[in-house]
Order: structure tokens, then C-alpha cells, then sequence
């Protein structure tokens, strides 16, 4: 039961790496790549991405059996309606978009009638673009599926083994969930890192030499996630709102209480604080989801 | 005018790093190594890290033409005062602090009549102790010397020849202007990656298994600097805590913005945001402070 003819509508960084991995690794499929962008399409056809690209998104809906949706969460809704018309009855959509609740809503309204298994492949890097995806984006990253109450079962399982034979691994959640999840693990962080490389830049007395210069003493990390596709991002943080002022909000609170200890000399307590986040980091190497290596194995050669 | 007899006070990451690349790299030295701690001290036995391992500050003290101080800068005028009895009048010593007014004026406190030329290579990785140091570690990182006024300039040349012998490229800086610069560049980075860490771990509905699952969303960046030592980390903010609360403050103005941005769904400010910050990440690969490759070069196979 695997998808033998998949389109993939976004050829950016996600979408370009999502039709390299299903072209590796699903025997006999065919991959239809499209982009509202023509130069983008061009691209795609000049690098070979897909085994076609098509022209207008009726020639991209047409033949499909999976729709792939890797556009900016905004524009989610615009993409899936302008497939409408032409999409086959039985073709599944699925999409990779960063937040859920609201794409869950516009792919519903646009798409009346279709089965739609929305997802989230939790990888990527800071570049952008139809040639900077890869084949092995996705392996032994998770894949979230929250598929609306309702949704056939067989589709979503059908949908769950399309993204292991990209490589990843499958979780399933519920929409808000996921996006409370998100708005912790990847947007505030991105929020964090995009707000302290621009204070960086804005300072009177400090150069923005010396800023790149010294870098090596930890605002290198930052600045890799502050690179990151800006559309793609503020449409990020316009549609989960709500989970990202609220994790926001107990981010200044933590913030604040560590300012204070810093003004008022309490060591004890910056040193305990200091000592509780090692763990977490030992996790995270150990279930394989960061590079052991010290450095991130940076280069000192 | 190199040094022949270094002595190494304090065995971490840095000073193993400095024990090893000062026999990796320069000629006929003789290097002597001392901790306060004696498991470290054992281990640096063990592990053949120096020439020599003294067993009190004394000891560590009496041949030496240049000490290189590498304990934490809260310890720094202490294990100073510890080595005043013994050290030769023409010993020079440098440091590897942090932030430097601070211990500028701890270490011409304790060491009267001597010549101290402070330095900070921007260098590190978030592993600690003996064993976690390594020859390379300096190789084109900046090492920043921040000499008083009126330090004797021969001394200052031979201790930025030390450094660069060390792989380092050397710049110098009043001690005030260098503690503002790492306060961006390094302080308030690492303040920011605790707090989040420690945001995270402490949601009641997203569980920590849940954070560490999904943390190639963004948040794995923030854990790698959020697993440096804590002892460090705590002096140094103490230390350079009004250069910290001032970065901090302008921090947290600068996410209020965004913040607001984000709750009045202002799309067209978040997006001019977003595309600034790429430029400065641009730089820091090109002047070859950090890795060019996608993800940090991170591994998908």
C-alpha cells in the first residue's frame, strides 16, 4: 500500500529533500515537483530534483496519489485549495508544516472531502532553497503525525509508512498538542536566537566586527538557527500565537530570576540552576538526536 | 624569547588544552602542571598530560618563566596569592579568564612587583576536566590580551608569542572594552541557553522525554553551551555582572518587540527581522569562526 505517484508542492530546503529521499529509497515511484515560483521550478528541473515539474498546480494534482504540501504554514491553505479542482478523489495529503492546529483548519476548509494526515518532520538545516535538501534529511529524525479525530486509519498509516521510508521515526499526536510541544522545542528557540543576534548587531560601542570576530565564545550557535528562512518563520509564530507568548512568558520569568541572582551576587543559586541543564543535554546526545562529538565536532584543524 | 619552563595552574578543558598543544608545539619546554584538586591531579598523571605534576603550589611555582592561570576567575586571585611565595621575580603570568577587569585587578593584587599579562582565548567546548582538553583547541580561535597600562611591551610580545604558538591569533584590548565585547559575544549567549534549558524541563503538560525527542526542532543548539561547567559559569557572571545585566536589559527590549510583533500579528516586522540576522551568521563562516557545513556538519546517516 505504499504511494507510487507522490507530488511534492514547495521545493524549498523540506520539500527538495522530501522528493530526494522518496526517489532513493520508494521503489518505482514517480515524483511530481512543483513550486509557485518559477525560478525555483527552473531550478529544480536544471538539478534534476523530480521526474517531472510541473507547470501549474493542475498538472501537479492530477496524477497524484500522495500530495506532499512543504510550503510556509501560511500559505498552506492558498496551496491546497489551488490543488482542489484537479486532485484525484482517493489522493491523501500530507504536509510539513512546523505548527499544526491551524494548518489542520485550513487544509480541512480547503480540501472538503479529501483525507488529509497532516504531519511535521521534526529536521532541517539554517539553508534554504531547492538545492539544499538531501536525501538523508529525515533519518532517525521524528516524524509527527496529528491526524484530526476522524481520519480513516489506513491512511494514516499509510502516511506513517511513507515517512519511515524516508527514514524517519513516527509519533502521533494531537494538534495542540504538538504545537505546545514545538512552541518549547524549536520556536521559542529560533525566537531567542533571531532576538539576541540582532541586539548583538545594534550595539553603540561593540562592533559588529568584534561581534563576528569573538563569536567562538557561544553566539556562533545562535546565529546558525537565526539564518533560517524568515518566511517560513513568521508564519511560524503568527499561527501558534497563543503557545509562543506563553512559553515566552515563563522564558522571562526564568530569565528574570537568573537576572536577579546576577545582581545580587547569590552564586548558590546561579551554580544549581548551571548544574540541572547538563542532563538534559546527556539525553539528548545519548537518543541520538545531536552529534556527540565535543564542539559539535567543529574543525580546530 | 620563548618560554622554556610553563607552569599550568588548574587542569580543566582549557588548561589540559594548554599543557597539550605547549609540548605538541613548541620546542624543548618543559611544562609542570598543578590542581588544587588532587583527583585531578591523579588523572593528569595518569593520562601523562604534563611533564611534570607538582604537588603544591610551591612546587608548581619555583622554575617557572611563565605561568599560565586556568581555574575559574572567582579562584583566580587565590591561586595567585598561592603561588606569590615561591615564583620567581622574572616569571611572567598570564591567565585564560573570561572576563578580565575583574581579574586584572585580582591578579596585580596578589602578585605585587610582578609582571601579568591577562589574556582570553575565545575558545572552548561545553566538556570539562582533564581529559577533555585537546592540542587543537586555539588553532585559529582569538586570543585577546588585555595588558594594564604600563605593562612592560617586551613581556606582552613574548606572551602573545606564547599564545600564538598555541594556534592562536592574538588582539589586544583594554580590559573593560574586552568584558563588554564577551558579554555579547559570550556571557549573555550562555545566560540565555541556561534559561531555556531550564524553561523547558520545567513545564507541567510537555514532558521532558517529549523536549528531548523533538529538540532537533532548534533547542538541541541551546543544551550543547547549556552543558558547560557550571563553577565557570557562575563566576563569570558574578564577575562581569554589570556588562551582563546591560547586554541582558537590552536583550530582553529587544524580544518585547517581537513579542509584541507576535501578539499584534505584525508579519512584515517579524520577516524584516529575520532577513537581518542572516548576514552576521554569513560572516562568522567566512572569517572562519565556525563550521560552513549545513546543521553544523551534523551527521544523517
Amino acid at each position: 500500500m505504499s504511494f507510487t505517484r507522490i507530488t511534492v508542492v514547495g521545493l524549498g530546503l523540506i520539500g527538495s529533500s522530501v522528493a530526494r529521499a522518496a526517489r532513493a529509497r520508494i521503489e518505482g515511484v514517480q515524483v511530481t515537483g512543483y513550486d509557485a515560483d518559477p525560478e525555483v521550478r527552473a531550478t529544480a528541473r536544471e538539478i534534476g530534483l523530480c521526474d517531472e515539474i510541473a507547470d501549474d498546480a493542475d498538472a501537479a494534482a492530477r496524477e497524484a496519489d500522495l500530495v506532499v504540501l512543504c510550503v510556509p504554514v501560511g500559505a498552506m491553505g492558498r496551496a491546497a485549495a489551488d490543488l482542489a479542482p484537479a486532485l484525484p478523489a482517493d489522493a491523501i495529503v500530507t504536509d510539513v508544516g512546523s505548527c499544526k492546529a491551524s494548518v489542520v483548519e485550513a487544509l480541512a476548509a480547503a480540501l472538503p472531502g479529501h483525507v488529509i494526515v497532516p504531519a511535521h518532520p521534526v529536521a532541517g538545516t539554517e539553508q534554504s532553497g531547492p538545492t539544499a535538501g538531501f536525501a538523508t534529511l529525515f533519518n532517525h529524525r521524528w516524524c509527527i503525525l496529528t491526524p484530526p479525530e476522524g481520519t480513516d486509519p489506513v491512511a494514516v498509516d499509510r502516511v506513517a509508512g511513507f515517512w519511515r521510508a524516508l527514514g524517519a521515526e513516527v509519533e502521533t499526536m494531537a494538534p495542540d498538542h504538538h504545537d505546545r510541544v514545538l512552541a518549547v522545542t524549536s520556536h521559542l528557540p529560533h525566537l531567542i536566537a533571531y532576538t539576541i543576534v540582532g541586539t548583538a548587531s545594534d550595539l553603540e560601542e561593540v562592533t559588529q566586527s568584534e561581534v563576528i570576530k569573538y563569536s567562538a565564545g557561544g553566539f556562533r550557535d545562535f546565529t546558525r538557527i537565526a539564518a533560517s528562512d524568515p518566511t517560513m518563520w513568521r508564519d511560524v509564530f503568527l499561527a501558534n500565537r497563543e503557545a509562543v507568548l506563553d512559553m515566552l512568558q515563563r522564558f522571562s520569568e526564568d530569565l528574570a530570576l537568573l537576572q536577579r541572582a546576577i545582581r545580587w551576587g547569590q552564586g548558590d543559586a546561579l551554580f544549581d540552576h548551571f548544574t540541572q541543564t547538563r542532563a538534559i543535554r546527556r539525553s539528548i546526545v545519548e537518543q541520538g538526536q545531536d552529534d556527540a562529538r565535543a564542539d559539535f565536532g567543529r574543525t580546530h584543524e
